[in-house]
């Protein structure tokens, strides 16, 4: 069941805010959505930022005011609360069989363009079946294999083979070909991700050529994260790019080896504990399992490299270092994981310098179907 | 914002739910229940099951109604939201110290019966400055570090000094002693777990000996979880154990070297989840780092010793194996750690046999304050 709305209201003092909760510093943040906009202005590459990330219509919104083309997300239930809050164009960037969950999307073409990936004959027929009954039509794309390992056509013969059956329905629209590399994104060095992302854009370079063969225009080729995106964005061959924790960057990210040619991102998500339990050599802070995701690693505590987050439980993180914080002080973690700590939350506290600025909702925040 | 009443009703077949999913065996849970109870009657000691495991006042009250004395939470706002959900006696195990929670927690006093663990003389002052606007009593309880290092006082000295204040004041109850060893839950072999209870069991004789010179009368020795619990009822000093993973029991605690003496517990909770993707050596689900959580390790897939899951993101998870799931067939997911998982979701539902029984709300999802 959601948390009722932060005890705080805008002007209030950073200090007034309970723990644990998760803060975004709104300086840092708006200067990240600038540099990304910024940049693909710039690069003359559209910007279909992802929702997964943040799942919050608000940020969805204001990422679309400055430019970008509409949003990525991962389950139609996120697609229906974005959509819910006013965002216009979403593509479910992920494969759909289910055909409750088909229906319920091809509902939402009233209010929005939604798109969505298919990698399989079964997922198409099940896509056709849902779209025979949506207001307008939906953009369908092929979703390639591009050396993630994950989904996706594995064959230039197979992409061809749907986008023939997508570009001759009547209900469907082809979207272009949907070629992410999530393997790429936290290679550590510059020329790991580069050869990552030259694989992907050959393979996408070969499905689009066969396409083009065939008399099917490709509008779009997309793909490519924040690890990634300035390969993807400078190849000639994607037109389209999907960054979603730019808005963000947590530990994981900045742990990245940046390469010097790329925009660069701030820290502005952090999750605000309190020490809760104070022995001579750690401090017990308030924020465990349940307050942020460990599957990329521990957080990194704000301004004080000297400390050190350790062995969390599900309430309770253990923080080490010579100067230790007293009773009661608060700290900034910052996620090893952004997407995953977020949708732990129902409301996201911006702030500006020491006090609340704005609350937003965190409008998918579990949406899992 | 909270994910809308999942679109079954009791009687639909499980096919008819939307993946990924939480599910609850009713048979395995009920027995799971039974099991405990049945157990605690024959030791003569009380039940105050621990709801961070389920957070669901449906559960609490199921609990309660075979014989538990009350539950144990962990932060405030799950004890607001038990309470809202009718359950008449809970104990924060946990040191809370922010005033506006702890007036929080003081308020809930006419409709249940309430307790808190203290570890600081600042813990106290703030309690009792929050229970002087209490309309009953609340129970403080002085917490024992115990060998978890984590949280509680490090000396028998510091311990009494604290239960004297309580006990010397008109709006606290001395609740008594709480000695929980979270390290010891999954020491994997009953030797290793006995050896680090029976630290316990000592280090909490010591100070109820002290307080009982004192003139201090101790009521409950409280402690002791899923892993543990058969030391401490064991004990002869623990009159009270806290178990909460035994109503689920996950695919970590299954991992642990059962104590023959021990009750055995059933798997009960399941991820369901289903396959969107495939490829000739691997299946790709739709339940990755938001659907359970893997600080605790990987799942195990119900009746499938045969399958492997690997390789999470943050909404996918890839499943290897000879006999692998075609697209769109279902598995049930054993999670890793059962309490971080189920926080991840609004509703769990409950099933008997191969249909919907029941959809009980996660009450206190989300509940970090």
């Amino acid at each position: 069941m959601p948390q009722s709305r932060p005890s705080v209201s805008p002007g209030d003092p950073i200090s007034a805010i309970e723990t644990a909760a998760l803060i975004v510093d709104l300086d840092a943040f708006e200067a990240n959505l600038k540099t990304m906009a910024d940049y693909a202005k710039a690069q003359g590459v559209r910007v279909r930022a992802h929702a997964k990330t943040h799942k919050c219509a608000e940020i969805a919104k204001r990422q679309m005011a400055l430019g970008a083309v509409g949003m990525c997300c991962q389950k139609v239930s996120e697609a229906v609360a974005l959509v819910a809050g006013g965002v216009t164009d979403v593509l479910v960037s992920n494969e759909v069989l289910h055909p409750a969950k088909l229906a319920r999307l091809a509902a939402l073409t009233p209010k929005a363009r939604i798109g969505l990936c298919v990698d399989s004959d079964l997922g198409l027929d099940r896509l056709l079946e849902a779209a025979a009954g949506s207001a307008a039509p939906i953009d369908a794309y092929v979703e390639l294999e591009v050396g993630g390992n994950r989904c996706g056509v594995t064959s230039t013969a197979d992409g061809v083979a749907l986008a023939k059956r997508i570009a001759a329905s009547n209900t469907l629209r082809f979207g272009g070909i949907h070629a992410y590399q999530g393997g790429a994104q936290h290679l550590r060095t510059p020329a790991e991700r580069k050869a990552a992302i030259d694989v992907a854009i050959s393979r996408s370079a070969e499905l689009s050529a066969a396409l083009t063969r065939e008399g099917i225009e490709v509008p779009v080729v997309t793909g490519g994260g924040t690890g990634s995106f300035i390969n993807e964005a400078g190849s000639g061959v994607y037109n389209e790019i999907q960054p979603g924790s730019y808005v963000f960057m947590d530990r994981d990210y900045a742990d990245n080896t940046a390469d010097l040619s790329a925009p660069r991102f701030r820290h502005s998500l952090f999750v605000l504990t309190s020490v809760m339990s104070r022995r001579a050599d750690f401090a017990v802070i308030d924020a465990g399992l349940k307050a942020h995701s460990i599957d990329s690693g521990f957080p990194a505590i704000a301004g004080r490299p000297d400390l050190a987050f350790d062995n969390p439980s599900d309430e309770h993180g253990i923080i080490r270092g010579s100067d230790l914080p007293q009773l009661g002080e608060t700290l900034r973690l910052i996620p090893g994981h952004c997407d995953p700590t977020v949708n732990l939350y129902d409301w996201l506290i911006a702030i500006r310098g020491d006090r609340v600025a704005e609350i937003w909702a965190v409008d998918a925040r579990g949406a899992l179907t």
